[in-house]
This record gives structure tokens, sequence and C-alpha cells, in this order.
């Protein structure tokens, strides 16, 4: 029974959002989460209550019920910011199972579609319907510093908003983003001797030059094999 | 009593890996939780008990082991599978929150560093020394189609080669990456009306052709405002 009243929930959640432009019901239940649920598991995984993934919980939400029932999907986010954990907190898509790719186009968008055909739906936070909420236009235009913010009068804003700060999309991901790559073969660099997937070219990327490091050193253990690499430019990375 | 015995347990956890090349004590525990309680919740978050993500998990211990009590650290994968969801399960930095970065070299490494001095523990999966855990080997050089793969006894071959298949490098981060940058102001794109960082240009990432999408329709909403976005390459993105 418990489980009936929480599906007809949802349901009528996935209806007042059919035309959410005029959806100002307050936000009451994120995922499958109530708020309060979602701000703990928010605080225990993002590290703070960030009005950023609160904000995206509400989006993924809003595409998860339009997307068609029992299909795979997968998840875009448009940035890397606060976005990228509402997906992984209340969908099955993370960064590290592959089902959710950041592309960093500084947009504050999040796509769910098909992962076979690429249609789906985009979400996105719309500058020009902030016009009644200040707080949250000041907090998304970057016109407040930070310690000028109203965290709590900001969130409460996002929940009172509803859904009608959002606009949506239906999107087809292109093709190229579709289709698993076959398996890459793994080789071993000749520079740095670690294993690296060899279309790469005959030694990783690591070592062309994309490494994050400035100096890498082998100092810290006794290695089995004869690599000497230190990250200075001129040897391998 | 039980905080006590558990702080003891970590800190012969932390003694036994001086010298992980011959570290063969069975794997127990992973970061702050039993094996059985850190199998749980990479099924949970990650979708399947994936060698990666347990292989993963041990390095992050390890990296952990090494740094620092009480210097907030930042972490950087250098490969976008399974990898991150090791940190994500095991630290305090996500994607989302920005402490976790991945940069797609292609290499099965993770790094801990200082957030603010950049020095760090680079730790590994080391291919020359797997020559006795042929299962490991397999799955790591891909040798084996996944179908072939005997995913039991590839983690009972993981969790008995304790920390001695894994290396170290002590790493310092290049500058450009510890530095925040500024602040960027938003602008909103003249070509698809949605907010992005000015810096970026005239128009945002997304309409200068980086979009993931072959078309994009606002079909699902009446919007607020006039733009007619269509993907398809001679409309805004």
């Amino acid at each position: 029974l418990a489980g009936d009243s929480e599906r007809l929930q949802e349901k009528e959640m996935t209806d007042s959002t059919n035309n959410p432009v005029h959806d100002t019901t307050l936000i009451n239940r994120i995922g499958r989460y109530t708020c309060e649920e979602y701000f703990a598991r928010v605080k225990a995984f993002h590290g703070s209550i960030a009005p950023g993934v609160i904000i995206g919980g509400i989006m993924v939400d809003m595409a998860m019920a339009r997307i068609p029932e029992k299909i795979l999907f997968n998840a875009i986010c448009e940035t890397s910011s606060c976005l990228p954990d509402s997906v992984q907190l209340i969908t099955p898509c993370t960064i590290g199972n592959g089902w959710l790719t950041v592309f960093n186009l500084g947009r504050f968008a999040v796509s769910l579609y098909d992962k076979y055909g690429g249609t789906g739906i985009r979400v996105y936070l719309d500058s020009n319907k902030l016009e009644n909420w200040d707080e949250i236009q000041a907090w998304f235009l970057k016109l407040k510093a930070k310690n000028e913010q109203d965290t709590n009068r900001l969130i409460e804003q996002i929940l009172i908003a509803g859904r009608s700060i959002y606009s949506l999309d239906s999107i087809q991901v292109k093709s190229q983003y579709l289709t698993r790559k076959p398996k890459k073969s793994i080789g071993i660099c000749v520079a740095c001797g670690e294993a690296y997937p060899i279309k790469d070219c005959d030694i990783c990327k690591g070592c062309q030059g994309e490494t994050p490091y400035e100096t890498r050193n082998l100092s810290l253990c006794i290695s089995t094999h004869s690599h000497m690499s230190v990250e200075d430019g001129s040897l391998p990375k």
C-alpha cells in the first residue's frame, strides 16, 4: 500500500509538470526522496547543501518524468559544476560507469536520452524566467558575492518557484556519442612503462604532454621495473 | 571502544602498506568500510561490482594512507572508467563539487594532492607486477573477452594480491590546476539565449559547435522568450 501511494504521488508529479512554465507547485519530492532526505544525501555526497545540486535534482526529476519508462537512459551534463552530482544522486548514471558524460559547455543544462536511439529531453534553468525570483537570479547570474548570498532564502525560492523556472527541449544526441567504440587494445607505453590504449600513439597521452603533473618521482617504493620517470618536460610523463 | 579498535585497525593498515611492493596482506577493508560494505556501496552506486571499482578503492585507500592527516586534498583520475566512482565512494571528492577532476589519459592511475600546494601521491595498477595474477592481467590488458572472464576468480585475486600489484609516485600538480580561477562573469548567449561564462566568446561553447546534440527542438513547452533554436548546424546550438 505504501508503495502504491508512492507511485500515485509520482504520477501526480509527472502530470503536474506537463506545462512546467506555469507550474509553481511547491517542490516536495526530488527523485524518489522527500526534500529532507534529498538534502541529507546532498550533504553527505557533495559536502554541502549547494543550491546548484538542489536545482539540478529538480531538473533531473523533470527529465526523468518525460522519458519513457523502462528504457535505458544515459545522461549529459553541460557543466561540471554541481549538476553531475544531482545526476549521480538520483539516477543510475555515474561518471565511472560511463552512463554520465560531462561536456563542459558552461551551460546549466542536463539531458537524459535513450542510450541506443539518442532521443531525449534536455532541461535547463532559464534565465528568462527568473524575474520574480531575485535570489535565484542573483545566484545564477553571479550578481552577488557569495558571502552576500542569503542561502536560506535562495533555497526557499528554489522550492517555491516549483518547475516554473526551467525550460525543456527535445534532443537527438549525435551518433558518435551513441555507438560504443570497439574495445581498444592495451599496450605498454615505451616512455612511462604503464598500460594505455594503444590507439593513442606509441606513447600514452600522459607522455605526450597532457599530464597534469609538474613533477613525478618514483620515490615511494622500489619498483620492479626499470623506468625512472620524472615529469619535468624532458623525461617520461 | 569500537571507535578505538577501528582506529587501531586503520593504523595497522597504514603501517602494513609502507612497502606495498611486498605487501600481499589480504585486503579486508577499503576506505572506512569492510569489503562487504564497500561491495554493497559499489553495487548501489556504480550498478555492478566492477573489478575496476574494487581495484580503484584499494588504490585510493593506499593514497589516503600516505597524505598528511587534516590537509584538504583534491583528486585526479587519469581515466573516466570506474576509478572516479571509487574516489566518489570513499573520499569527499566528487565531480560536482570540483574536488575530483578527470584527465582522460587512458592510464589506470589516481592521485590525491594538497589542494593548495599541489604535492601528493599517485597510485597506479602496475602491469609489471601482475605475473602471478593471470586473471587480473587478462582483465587489465584486455587479453580475454568479457564473457570469458571469471569474475569471481578475478575479485578473489584482487583481494589476495593485496597491495603488491600497485606502484606509487610522489607528484607535484601543475600550478594552473591549483589556483582557483576568478569567478567568470555570466552573460546571455545571443544565439541560444542561455546563461554562460562570457569569457568563452560572444556566443556559448554549445553554439560554437561543441554541442553533443544533432538536433534540439523547443517542442516541449511554451518558452517565454523568442529563440527558436534548432541544432542542425545552421541555427543556434
